[in-house]
């Protein structure tokens, strides 16, 4: 079997860490910052290297294309540059390292491919800057306005846009070079697991076969501040105690669901927030995610239940926003899971928690991702880190995938 | 029965709002402040007007004394008149203003006594800009070290300390003028309840038998940061959830033992606080508050059964800090309530949750206070409010205790 380069990729993660570098390992990247800029240059400048024509739709996504031998739709693979503020070298960035060396191997080897193969960079995948999250492979496939995008204000500088930045950037270019069913064939993104599973129940690679539904709910205890000496227990409206309670009360719940449920209260705080003082407000929010909106549904379900008064303060809760589950074509995640028995590597089907650019574009192509492990699940902070030999499984899965892709499409 | 005056007790309650009136109601008049030098000169000028001679002592505490037919030590009481940021027009001040009542009617009716009658104000009682509550009355019998409270610095200003602020206002006095078992037989302290006890059971007066005693402890709990999408429930180590289930267990063993233990965890924080990621780090504080050392020490065996791992959190407590249950003079609880219902007033006997100067005072002479009702509990705000008819109640029977102290002493 043909491997990509551990050396070159080594190279390439090297060299782009330094682009945004925090000087304690990890890196700030935000979406057409400076650092982001210089990152794209590069890319260009490797890319162009390579043989590809480069061209970048309205939304500055970037496309490097390397020509197949036959007139057909391209096989696309990639993901994003930009990261969170002390983020990580991997989260987004191995998704475009990999499919640059994917590219690299085709090319040096010279192996013979029908479609074009495409290596793409999605603009501001993280929305750490300029919300929201996956806000470009977004307006491609119709899931944002894009003129709502661009007045997207700076969470840094008040009244500057993501419309400026994307002006100012030079990477702004036309809508007819967006990604469409006409032109490409099937997308596939390789990213970090961002969770402990694989490197804890030891396996090499994820096999991605969607990304899970969830569920953000904001809930909202109201009682009656009250002096802490002075008040009776029985006259207390504890917004706390009963916050506490309801968060048992999910837990005890959601723990007879399906064990893949994952749930998170992240957020909590409390009025007047004062040792002597009983809480009069307390708020906090529940994270759900599950690959089956079958159990989302039973979530909900769980979370009606709770009854319009606990302890004596009144209970509110609102959806914040939710996102459906998200299945990736059955027969590319097939290729996958063969791919990687091909190297002898040992791999785990998986939903992702975490949302992709991949999740939008899967409604537009056959889409889907692979993973790699995350070294003790770190991920959007400057620990994130995966070995490069690990890194190196997932690019040579990803080869064998676009490969396979490319005679049997 | 001689009556205080409603009417005076009006006036003298409108003319103190005045200084420091926050324009809503209440007041913010921080010990020292322009504001309280004015009230303080209000006093004193009132105070000459009814014969009385007043001195400081090296605290600014004011003692305005109306002299006795006997060479007898003399009765004594009063309050505070400094208050927290926008309190409100009863806590303290209605003791000085009760305490100036009870003088006004003695003088005006001429009734006649046998030991001399002290009206006191006591300095920094709130400890709302100079650190610690009830400093001056603790200096002086012999809590804290007056070295340590000149040097305590202004919560504003900083570098700004209390004995600046004690030389500027003019009312340092002397050493030998402070409260002492030779010069002083017994203590009387008038305030609202700041609960909702009396109102909500319809009683006039609060026979205070005592302070509760009290613990602070805060908790903290330590798990692990990581992401809310990708980490599997058994692999997480959730703060919130350890310190949501230790309130849960608090609740419940608190609710078997006495059912007048008040406690309250009013004050939590979690880390990173962000909905997306399951918190690291969690503290809550806890309050708690009985008469009966006993049951204090049952509260703190319940602490000591916390497991040091819940939900495979670390969980460490700490004692912020405690203060020791004291109990009032038997025989002036007595008095106490044998005037009120010499007046034919209810009663309700009961400790004090919140700390008064008197339980200071109570180490070095017989001390009682007497509770009126607060409406709805409301203390520390711009809400607190006691009618001027109910306040009277509570003077009246001030005014029968000392006389039967003056009788019987």
């Amino acid at each position: 079997m043909v491997s990509c380069s551990a050396e070159r990729l080594e190279d390439k993660i090297k060299t782009f860490s330094k682009f945004g570098d925090t000087g304690r390992g990890g890196i700030t990247r935000f979406s057409l910052s400076p650092e982001a800029l210089v990152a794209r240059k590069e890319f260009e400048k490797r890319m162009s290297a390579l043989g590809a024509v480069i061209v970048t739709d309205d939304m500055a996504n970037m496309y490097a294309t390397i020509a197949g031998s036959e007139n057909l739709p391209s096989i696309i693979t990639g993901s994003h540059m930009d990261s969170v503020k002390q983020g990580g070298n991997y989260d987004g960035i191995l998704g475009v390292l990999s499919a640059m060396e994917v590219a690299e191997t085709i090319v040096t080897e010279k192996i013979p491919h029908r479609h074009p193969i495409t290596v793409v960079v999605w603009t501001n995948e993280e929305g750490a800057r300029f919300e929201p999250a996956m806000m470009s492979s977004g307006v491609i496939c119709g899931k944002f306005e894009k003129e709502t995008m661009l007045a997207s204000e700076a969470k840094d500088i008040p009244g500057y846009t993501f419309g400026q930045a994307l002006k100012e950037s030079g990477f702004e270019g036309e809508v007819k070079n967006r990604l469409t069913p006409e032109k490409y064939a099937a997308l596939v993104e390789l990213h970090i697991e961002q969770g402990p599973v694989l490197e804890a129940e030891n396996y090499d690679i994820g096999i991605v076969e969607g990304v899970c539904g969830m569920i953000n709910y904001e809930f909202t205890f109201t009682g009656q501040a009250d002096h802490a000496g002075t008040t009776p227990m029985k006259y207390r409206h504890d917004a706390l105690y009963a916050a506490a309670k309801t968060i048992q009360y999910l837990h005890d719940e959601f723990d007879k669901l399906d064990e893949k449920l994952v749930y998170t209260t992240g957020k909590i705080s409390a009025h007047p927030n004062i040792h002597t003082i009983i809480p009069d407000e307390v708020k906090f929010t529940l994270d759900a995610r599950h690959q089956n909106p079958a159990v989302i549904a039973e979530v909900l379900e769980i979370i009606q239940k709770i009854p319009a008064e606990v302890e004596r303060c009144q209970v509110k809760y609102e959806e914040a926003w939710t996102r459906r589950s998200v299945a990736f074509n059955s027969e590319l995640v097939n290729y996958v899971e063969n791919g990687a028995e091909q190297y002898g590597y040992t791999s785990k089907r998986m939903y992702s928690g975490p949302g992709h650019d991949a999740q939008y574009v899967a409604d537009v192509i056959p889409t889907t991702m692979i993973f790699v492990p995350s070294e003790k699940g770190h991920s959007h902070c400057e620990l994130e880190y995966t070995p490069v030999e690990s890194c190196l499984k997932g690019v040579n899965v990803l080869l064998e995938t676009l490969l396979t892709i490319d005679r049997e499409m």
